[in-house]
């Protein structure tokens, strides 16, 4: 099973309880080598203050979450949209991140176009990475569930994915998040497919069932039906080496308990089911 | 806009509040010609008198739901799966439906082998096709949401589909409903490959942003984010010219609403949302 050497915290899996320097402090108390920001814990240090405490820290960053979102229903938002990303990329340099996690968008307020929704995605990752490609910090799609086709991410297949990358070309890879893509039969291919250079980034968690919220009732690995030690295996074939990071969105449970308990149990889990 | 001479209802829309008996009167009194029950509401009046019902009220019948849920945890629970399905056929031959709707079934008890659960189905619909062949009902496989990968049905996509139609032969199809694939990135191309031949069912509903619920919060045509015009197009250009059935979970909303203005709600979106 997984080593603990290779585990990452995303700070979603405990974002009801910690303030980013307290993930961070955390981080180091338990003796997890690496961690994820998401903007929102980075905006109450700063990005260049929250880079100084994680180096101080001695973590890796395996990604800032998220960039992305960009569909907009009128044309004259698509360059606030732009810049945004831009700070995103600015902040992930000021991190020291690995990527930047994008979480593409859905449909545009009222739209029932979802190709163009794909389209208004792919040009803007394109317009993106020329902002991206300099600086050096690679843009990784992150494939969510079917189910946030509507309103988090039209981008929903590794497939899908794999085909932006073909076109868009350096720079560009894919973040596999085995809750979003453990169902697709297709998934050991498409991760073959994507290879080395293109895999940036594995988190992990687990598909309850019942699952009772759309967001917000993931599971802690091996509590729920994800083979997970299986598809890690896929990208550890296809090349992968970094790391195996935890990101549990659950409001009823894990974001209820003690947060040294959750990351003592994360660390467990990392042992016997990732 | 879609006709009303194309329109059917699935019991589950109004499962709440009606009997099959009154299904079959409300459907008379709204000048709905075609009926599509579920097996709970079929056992009501037993399928025999219910095709009685079903055929003096000169109803068409477009599909029984439903057969299928073909993993099982033990080799010694496959027989009686097929046993069922096996009355489903006859069921369906009694109430003269047009096919026989396969929810295919998740992964049995606690399993994480998702792979076998598909060889499970595969297997399944193989052995019941041997029955169902002579009996003259075809099979329609209902891809569902990935969403329901775990508790309810592993084929997940058109494409899934589509292979287990070239695999397993004639007797076998596809029934499209539009929430279960609206998200598709590859829709209208395995819409395509399946053809005339294969396409046997279109269900209707909508996919409502929020979702409240997995299973029980869907929508009423046009309230929700699916093009179905577009996808019904993309059905009739392969050559399907059946009904557009109407099937609705919903708890909160439309199983709480007096049937028969649920019946006129119906009528009045299949003329400007399908």
């Amino acid at each position: 099973m997984a080593s603990l050497d290779r585990l990452s915290l995303n700070t979603a899996t405990v974002r009801a309880q910690w303030s980013l320097a307290e993930c961070i402090e955390g981080c180091v108390r338990h003796g997890i080598p690496a961690i994820a920001p998401w903007r929102d814990k980075l905006a109450e240090l700063g990005a260049e203050r929250a880079g100084r405490l994680i180096r101080d820290a001695g973590l890796r960053v395996t990604g800032l979450c998220r960039g992305g979102m960009f569909p907009v229903a009128e044309p004259s938002g698509r360059q606030a949209v732009i810049d945004d990303n831009r700070r995103a990329v600015d902040e992930a340099l000021e991190i020291g991140a690995e990527c930047l996690v994008l979480v593409v968008g859905g449909l545009p307020g009222g739209s029932k176009d979802i190709a163009g929704a794909r389209e208004q995605v792919r040009d803007g990752i394109a317009t993106l990475l020329e902002y991206a490609r300099p600086s050096g910090i690679p843009l990784a799609i992150e494939p969510l569930h079917p189910m946030y086709a509507a309103d988090r991410a039209c981008i929903n297949t590794m497939a899908q994915a794999n085909d932006l990358c073909d076109e868009l070309g350096a720079g560009l890879g894919i973040a596999v998040d085995v809750y979003h893509v453990w169902w697709d039969p297709d998934l050991e291919r498409e991760i073959r497919r994507a290879g080395a250079q293109r895999l940036l980034a594995f988190h992990v968690c687990d598909w309850l069932v019942p699952t009772r919220d759309l967001l917000t009732d993931r599971g802690m690995m091996g509590d729920g039906v994800i083979d997970i030690p299986l598809i890690r295996a896929w990208v550890e074939a296809a090349g992968y080496s970094g790391a195996c990071e935890v990101e549990i969105f659950s409001t009823e449970t894990w974001w209820k308990r003690d947060p040294d308990e959750v990351l003592e149990i994360m660390k467990q889990r990392t042992e016997v089911a990732v």
